[in-house]
């Protein structure tokens, strides 16, 4: 087994997936809303979807971005021009399940739970759900091509501000 | 270290007792139930017991199931015969501790987050607790042979209806 | 790929990092809180500061214990002198950033959450924030030489009784 390039490589891209959630989750939960487009390519998609709209094949999205110019003017908007009560996330993220080994292209998904805290408030559950991610090796290690957030909670989400 | 086979094949393990924990998860949270008996052997045992029982010693257990036509009833009653109304659930599992390395039997422990969303509702903390496991190796990889869900939350366990 | 050293001593640290989090987590869960201190070396601090201060370079801390004798007292102080209600805890945590590879001392980060339940209430989100630790390794292991909770909870935190 000490020799096998493949399981060896396996151990690799799980421990790149489950580090990029990781540092992902750090950049929105310190706030550091500027580097969170770095974390996609170019032309990659970002999608926010109620799972009763995923789960049955409908389009309808709170939020859809196609590419990292649209991700700019989110964070953009979010920082600088809506009104909204200050609040803090806290994203906590199981191991990924990665699906796919082919060199150029890699399918990952994981549990989370996004918790939020508001000035004196208690922490509650905000959002939890599914990230659905197509993944691509760049030079500076894996980034999104697309990440699809599958959430259930269909509730408290009148109030997202930040993406999650 | 290098050419060390106990640390890859201790690696190795640990990366399949977390795909396993997240495989499973993934199935239960996509209300894919007929999938759940086959994350078991044959003759395996299922069992959701509060931790007060647990600390205690004592057996009393919400769900005790011991092989896996038995969960297959279970599933079969869950989704065909129980009436109650539908929630979505989403699992967020820490990464394992696995404590023993022998080649035919293997221990687990992981902590667990169950979120339950109702229709139109918020999320809230369902159940939280620890999986007590043993897994043997199969053909098809690994498998529970036990998996023992040591539940905090004795409240709101009135209504579990699906497995966790 | 096989024989990179590197790569499997970065697989093998992010496994450790990852482990001693959980039996950590483990411990408090389980109350074993004499067992705490011995997750740190001799004069290692573990400190708990609410994110407002630590995000503005403010001292004031809710706990800060400065060796392993102050970790013992607070383990006595809170097994045997402090009155309080009874609750379980249940950590998840994420997998840990481990940002730092130096031989003598590892930086390392993760996000927690805390839930508690009291006896016959329902579960609910105690206390989440971020791990920010600082390892060293020992004969036994490796140690925290120092671990900075930041939660971003503020409300609950009136009756953080055990450590987090």
């Amino acid at each position: 087994m000490s020799g096998d390039p493949t399981l060896l490589q396996q151990l690799a891209l799980q421990m790149e997936v489950d580090q990029l959630n990781a540092a992902y989750a750090a950049a929105l939960d310190e706030k550091r809303f500027e580097d969170w487009p770095g974390f996609f390519v170019e032309d990659a998609s970002y999608t926010v979807q109620a799972r009763e709209n995923f789960d049955r094949g409908l389009p309808l999205a709170l939020i859809a971005l196609e590419s990292r110019g649209m991700m700019k003017d989110r964070v953009y908007g979010v920082t600088q021009t809506i009104y909204h009560g200050p609040y803090y996330m806290r994203h906590v993220v199981s191991p990924a399940i990665v699906t796919t080994g082919e060199a150029d292209e890699i399918s990952a998904q994981a549990n989370y739970a996004v918790f939020r805290t508001k000035p004196g408030g208690a922490s509650e559950v905000y959002n939890v759900g599914r990230y659905i991610d197509t993944l691509v090796r760049t030079d500076s290690g894996l980034r999104f091509k697309s990440r699809l957030c599958v959430y259930d909670s269909e509730m408290i989400l009148n109030s997202l501000i930040y993406p999650v």
